[in-house]
């Protein structure tokens, strides 16, 4: 639904990656559902998610030097197996498994909403994701971006500042020709603090279907509130 | 030509884009002929391009702080329209000749080159346009990237190693899994001197019909030497 109170049209839209764009959950249930370690891959993947904002935020407080998602990833990943208990996997297997975040699905809307979107706006990420995560993903899913940008561009994490106006730094244009498209209200709220206009997309299924989420309702800091990325091509005139 | 002292596969490719992508000599000079400002179009493109290099060192050697390749190119074209003695383009006006080099036109044969090679390799570019310059051209002219990499992401400007090495922590990958693709010798050079594998690209006609190259000899630091894209992708098997 679009909000009247601000009609500038954007140049850029910025993605949120993570749960927004791909499935993290299902992928990665699915991926150790395979590898058959004996736990339950809901809850594996439930597990793995849960260590990313508080590895991040050690960074950003300074308590970690600048370390890339992959890094981050893998440090929390070796927690996980210790609780759940798993000593199976080799070395080459850990760290194929810590890549499992390279090659996330997209949810099913998401191809052919880029594609419709693409026809009129700049389609970058701006992610937590490190470049060659991101890049890997998006050649493996066929995500047409125009630019990928992430945290490691701009040696922030999300949700500082430097994140979503070094977008509109990026273009040489004022911060509210970007709009956030997110699927997370922190993240949409702190772009809007920004200067940027902001998208929020529901992924009732982000945490799987045990945990349908609860916090879908509209806001007042975001200028459209979208089910899906068609959806969102259809408010804005596509 | 392959060299057989080196036959690891790469599996990403790294492009020099000004000259080795896209002709911006040719690009430049016709739109300046559009603008019917009174010059000779190669003369005044070519006087551009010579003011990059000095900019760039200034930035490289800590004379002055980083600043991107638009705002060094914006210094040079203002001192270049006081040379040629142009006093009639408004501010508008030349900031959008300034953008010029965001809609440079790719040599015939890279879109079809480009799509061959995205078959087999990850395709990034590592030029020091910045990332705005480098998306927006991409856009216009339909390349194919899978990740746009610019000096302004390592923060140092080629040929500075952190440049060439910086592509090969990008995607986690030792640097003789990396390719630097350039019709430039000195770039060649630099890239083999961090161990990356090299290709050099024939551009004869970079520096316009007038001035044809009369340095495109194999040199004894390149892995491969091709007539252009098409040719690249003939030579690495595809």
């Amino acid at each position: 639904m679009n909000n009247p109170l601000m009609n500038t049209k954007p140049t850029v839209l910025a993605f949120d990656v993570f749960g927004t764009v791909v499935d993290w959950h299902g992928s990665i249930a699915s991926e150790v559902r395979r590898l058959n370690l004996g736990v339950e891959p809901e809850a594996f993947a439930t597990a793995w998610r849960k260590g990313y904002r508080p590895a991040m935020a050690r960074v950003r407080s300074g308590e970690l030097p600048w370390t890339k998602i992959d890094d981050l990833h893998r440090m929390i990943l070796d927690e996980v197996l210790t609780q759940f208990g798993i000593t199976s996997l080799t070395e080459p297997e850990i760290r194929h498994l810590n890549f499992v975040w390279h090659r996330l699905n997209p949810w099913p809307d998401v191809i052919e909403g880029l594609g419709q979107l693409k026809t009129q706006f700049t389609l970058v990420t701006l992610s937590n994701g490190n470049l060659g995560l991101l890049a890997n993903m998006a050649k493996k899913a066929g995500l047409p971006w125009d630019l990928i940008l992430s945290a490691e561009v701009f040696r922030h994490y999300k949700p500082d500042p430097e994140t979503y106006l070094g977008v509109a730094q990026t273009f040489d244009i004022p911060p509210e020709k970007v709009m956030l498209v997110a699927s997370h209200k922190d993240d949409l709220a702190s772009a809007h603090a920004c200067g940027l206009q902001t998208a929020f997309i529901e992924r009732p299924l982000e945490f799987g279907k045990d945990h349908i989420r609860d916090d879908l309702h509209q806001e007042s800091f975001t200028n459209y509130h979208a089910k899906d990325f068609l959806d969102l091509a259809r408010q804005l005139g596509i």
